[in-house]
C-alpha cells in the first residue's frame, strides 16, 4: 500500500484525490492546503484524510510514501526538491518546473535517491492518444510529416505564465509521446493584450532534422473553443478533435505521392483521397491511468509513460519558445 | 464600351471571360491562348471572340482597351509592362508579381501613363468580406486585436511557388482591406515534403507597431479542407468560415476586460460571452464585382478596391515571408 | 422550512436530493429506498438523512411536509394517492401516471385537500425553453405553425413502457408550455424489434383545430443521438438543438408569404431568408428550478409551471398515441 | 445511335440535354419547348438541335427513337402514351404519373409494344445509394429494421401537388431500391399553411408484414435544409446525409441484442457501439448514369434500374399517402 499526500486542493487537486482513491494499492492519507474554504471542503468530503496547513509538514509526515504536487508551477521545484530529499516519490503537475535547470536537478536527485519522479501529463493516458500511438507504432500512418495543433478558447488568463506555458504542455507532451525524433529548434511569436505583457496569443513552430514539422496555435482570446490536432504521415493522416464527445479520432486514407516529370523537369504530385475511419476509443478516465502508472512505477521501480524525462523535454521547449518570442521569433536551438 | 482582351484561358480565365461578358459597358473581344485543347473550347463557347496564339499580338491589337492577365505569376511582370506600355489598362491575377520591385515598376508605369492597374483579389468583393468591413468600420468590433487565418486542404501543389504564395494572398488581401495599420515585420516557418524544396506547409506571423497580430496557417497537405479566419476586437469577435454555404460570418458578443488587482499586484480579467449573430450576406458573384470595379475605375479614373497599392503590399509580405523561411524564421522588416 | 422526503434513489433520485439540498427554505429529511447498494450510497453521502426501507413509512413520517416520487411510472398513482391522503404535497417524476384516469383522480384529491401536486417536467425550467417561451410570448415568432421534434439515440430500452412514454414526455411538455391552443387528436405509428412487442421506434402527430401541427420522432434504435425541435411561426422560425453545449437556440428570420396569382388562379409564395440570431441562455441547473418552484408553490399556494394539469395533458396524449398505434394509426380524439 | 427528343426545357431539361450529350451512342436531336425565353437559350447553347413548339410534333418526328419527358407531372400520362403509341421509348421525370392507373396503363402499353419505359429516379444512380445497396446486399448491415428519412427546407411550394409528391419520390425510390420486401400499407398526416389546402408539411409511415418500418418527414417550411436518412439493420446502422459534400455515408458498427431475463420475465438489451466507417464514394454525375442506363436498356432490351415497375410503386405509395391524409391518417392498404 502506497500512502499518498496531495499538496494543493485547488482546481485539479480534488480530481487527483478522487482518482487516487480508486487505485487499489494506494491511499490518500493527507492533503496540504492553507485556504480555509478549501479545507472545509476536504473535511466534509474526506473526513478521514489528515489536512496540513503547510506543505512542509505533509512532506515530513513519515506515514507518507509519495507526494503529489498540484500547486502553481513556480512552487514546483522547491516542493519537489524537498519531497525527494525527504525520500518521497513525487508526481508533479504539468508543466514540471519553470526552468529546465530545475527539472534537470530534480531528475538527478530522483535518480540518485532511486525515487520515482513523474509529471502529470494526463493526455498521454487518454483513449484518443493511446489509439494514435498504436496507429503510428503499427506503421499505419507511415513516416510522420507534420503535427499541427490548435488549442484556443476564451480565458482563463494566467497571471504568471503565458498562454504557451498554460495550454501547449498538453500538445507538446502528446507530440513527444508520438514521435521519437528529437526536435532541434523552436520559433515562436506572440502578443499580449493586457498591461502585464504576458502573451495571451502565441504561435510556435518546432523544427526537426528531418522534414517533420510541428506547429502550435494557442490563445486565451478566441470566441470559439478549438482543441484539434492534424497529424500527417506519408501513408495516412489523422485528425484528433478533443471536443468531439465520441468521435475524437478520424483516420483519413489520404495522401500524396511525388514523381519527377523528366520532360518538364518538375515535380508531379498524385493525390489520394479514400475512406475515413473513426475508431471506437476506450472511455476510462485518463487521470486514473496517471494514478495507476505512478503507483505501479513506484512498486515496480519502472519508468512511467509520463516520465520526468518527457516532462523536462516539455519545459525545454517552452523555455526556448519564450526566448524566441522575446527575440522577435528568432530560431532557438534546443539544448539536447 | 471598354474592349477587353484576356490572356490565358486555363483554370481562371473562363470565369473572367464569363463575368466580363455580364458587365454592361464592357465586352471581351479577344483571348490569347496557345494550347490547342483550350482554344477549341473558346471557339465552341465564344465563336465571336478573336483568339490569339501569342499574348503579344493581343496586347498590340488596337481594338483592345484593357488587358486581363490570367497566366502564371512569373509571367505577370513582362506581360503587364508590355500592356501598360501599349496604353492598355491592366487587371492582373493575384499575386500581382513575383517580386515587389516589379510591382513597384508597374505601379510607376501605370501612374505615369494614367492607366488603371488592378489586381484580382476576388475575396475583397465577396459578401462576407464586405460585411466584415462594414462591421469593423461601424466600430461594432472595436479596436482590432488579432487576425488568425487557416487555409488548408489536400493539393494542388504548385511547381514554381510555395504554399504561402499560392494560398495566403487571399487572406493577406483581406487583412489589408480590413485593417489600415501598416505591418512592421514578418516571421515565417515552413517545410517541404517534396524533392524540389518548395514548402507545402508554412506558417506566417505579421507583426505591427500596436499590439495587433496576424497569423496564417497554409497547407497543401491536410486531409480536411479548412478556410477559416478568427478576428478579434476589443468589443466583439468574428469567425469567418468560407466553407459554410450561407453562414459564413458569425459575430460573437464576446470579450474580456482587464483590471489591476492593486492588493495582489496582478491583472484580473473579466470575460463576457453573449449572443451570436449570423448576418445574411449578399450572394452576387464576387468576380462580377471585380469586373465591374475594373471597368468603372477605367471609366471614372478612380482607384479600385483591389488597387495596385494593395497588390504590392501583398507581394511585399510574401517576399518577406519567403526570406524569413530561408533565414530560419528570422524577423524580416517590411520596407514601407 | 419544508421537510422533503424522496422516494426512490435510483438514476434520478440523487439529482433530486442534491438540488433540494440547495433550496434555501427546504430540507431533505428522509429517503425511501429498499436496494442495499443504493442505501449504502445514501449513508455515505448523506449521513444526516433518515433512510426508510418502505415508501409507506416515509409517507407516514409526520416530520415530512412534501414527498418527491422518483420511482417507475406504474407505481406513481398508488404512492402519490397515499402521500396526498396523508396530507403531503407531492412532486411526481414524469410521466405523471400510466393512465389519465389516475392523473385525474390525483388532481381531484390534491384540490380537495388543498395540496400542491406537481410533475417534474424538468425541461420547462431550462434556459432554452424559457428563451423560446419569451420569444413566442413577445410575438417575435408570430402565429405558430408547426412543432417538429426528433429525440433518438441508442437505448435505453424500457421494459414496461414504449419509446413514446419514455422520450416524448419531454417534448410534449415543452409543446404544451409553448402553445396554448388545445390539441384535438393524435395519430401514431410504431414498431417493436424485441419479442415483448413494446415499440422502440414510434412516430406521433398531434392535430389541432387551427392549421398548427406537431410531430414527434422517437427511437431507442438510432446510431446517432439527436435531440432537436423545429418550431415555425408566420414571422420567424426556431431550431432548438439540445445537444449543442451553448448554442441550443437559433432564431431564423425566415418565412414565406402567399399571394394569389389572379391571372393563373394559383398561389404564389414569396420566401424570405434573413439573419440568424443565437441568444445567450441562462445556465443555471433546470432541476434546481423545479425544486424551487415546488417549494414556492407550497409556500405561496400557487400553481407551479409544471402543473398537474400540464402533467395530465401529457398523459392523455400518450394514452391516445398508444391507442392509435394499436389501431394502425387511426386518429384518436383527445378527451378535453 | 439512339436519337433523343427532350420535351420541356425548364429546370431539369437542360441537365437532361447536357447529360445525354455525353452518352456515347446517343444524340439529342430535338427539344420541344413553347416558352420564348427558354427557346432562345436552346438556340444559343445548342444551335444544332431542332426546336419544336409543340410536344406532339417532336413525338411524331420519325428521326426520333426515344423521348425524354421533363414537364409537370399532370402532363406525363398523355405525353408518354402518345410517345409510346408512336413507337418511341420513353424516359419520364419523377413522379411517373399523377395516378397509379395511368402508370399501369403506360406499363402495359410499353410491354405490348416492346418499348423501354423508364422513370428518372436520379438518386438510384448516385455513388451514395450504390454504396448503400452494396453494403446491404453484402449482408454487412444485416436484416433491415427501419428507414427514417427527413427531407426539409424552405420552398419551393408547388401549386399542383403536395410536399410528399414533390420531395418523397426521391426517398421512396431509394427505399424500394434497397429493400425487396413489399410494403403493406401507408399512414400519413400533414398540414397546409396556404389557402389552396395543399400540404406543405407531411409525415408518412410505410408499414410492412415483417417488423421493418419506413418513415418520411417532408417540409417546404423549414428554416434549415436537411436531407438525411437513417437505416438500421440488425448488424450495423447507416446514416446517409446527402448534404455532406464527400462524407455522405457513415456506417456505424452499432447494434443491440435482446435476451430474455427468465427470472424477472422481461427483455434485457445489450447495446454495442463500435467503430464508424465513412466509405469513399464514386463521384460521377448521377444523371449521366440515368442517361446511360436508358440508352443501354433500349439497345439491349433490358430493364433499367429505375424501372417503370419501381416508378409505379412510388406512385402507388404517394396515392395511398394522399388518401390517408384526407382520411385523417387512416391506414391505407397498398394494392399489390
Amino acid at each position: 500500500m502506497i500512502n499518498i499526500g496531495v499538496i494543493g486542493f485547488g482546481y485539479w487537486g480534488p480530481n487527483l484525490v478522487r482518482n487516487f482513491s480508486n487505485v487499489s494499492n494506494a491511499k490518500v492519507v493527507a492533503i496540504a492546503e492553507s485556504r480555509q474554504e478549501r479545507k472545509s471542503i476536504i473535511l466534509k468530503s474526506y473526513p478521514n484524510i489528515t489536512v496540513y496547513n503547510e506543505a512542509i509538514d505533509l512532506i515530513k509526515d513519515p506515514k507518507i510514501d509519495a507526494v503529489v504536487i498540484a500547486t502553481p508551477v513556480f512552487t514546483h521545484f522547491e516542493l519537489a526538491k524537498n519531497a525527494l530529499s525527504s525520500g518521497k516519490h513525487v508526481l508533479l503537475e504539468k508543466p514540471m518546473t519553470s526552468k529546465s535547470s530545475e527539472a534537470h536537478e530534480l531528475i538527478s536527485l530522483s535518480k540518485r535517491l532511486n525515487l520515482t519522479l513523474m509529471v502529470d501529463h494526463t493526455f498521454l493516458y487518454t483513449g484518443a492518444v493511446n489509439t494514435m500511438k498504436n496507429l503510428i507504432s503499427d506503421g499505419e500512418i507511415g513516416k510522420l510529416q507534420y503535427f499541427d495543433s490548435t488549442r484556443i478558447n476564451l480565458g482563463l488568463f494566467q497571471s504568471d505564465v503565458n498562454v504557451l506555458w498554460d495550454l501547449a504542455p498538453h500538445d507538446i507532451s502528446i507530440l513527444k509521446h508520438l514521435i521519437s525524433e528529437k526536435p532541434v529548434s523552436v520559433n515562436a511569436t506572440g502578443i499580449s493584450h493586457t498591461q502585464n505583457g504576458i502573451e495571451n496569443i502565441a504561435y510556435m513552430t518546432i523544427n526537426y532534422q528531418s522534414n517533420f514539422i510541428a506547429h502550435f496555435n494557442c490563445s486565451w482570446t478566441s470566441p470559439v473553443k478549438v482543441r484539434s490536432t492534424l497529424i500527417g504521415g506519408d501513408k495516412k493522416m489523422l485528425v484528433y478533435n478533443d471536443l468531439e464527445p465520441s468521435e475524437k479520432i478520424r483516420v483519413y486514407d489520404t495522401g500524396f505521392k511525388c514523381k519527377t516529370d523528366e520532360e518538364k523537369n518538375r515535380i508531379l504530385v498524385d493525390y489520394r483521397v479514400g475512406d475515413i475511419y473513426i475508431p471506437k476509443l476506450e472511455t476510462k478516465e485518463a487521470l486514473l491511468g496517471v494514478a495507476n502508472d505512478f503507483v505501479d512505477s513506484i512498486n515496480q521501480n519502472t519508468e512511467p509513460i509520463a516520465s520526468s524525462a518527457l516532462g523536462l523535454e516539455v519545459v525545454k521547449i517552452l523555455e526556448c519558445a519564450q526566448k524566441s518570442i522575446r527575440l522577435s521569433g528568432k530560431e532557438i536551438k534546443i539544448d539536447n
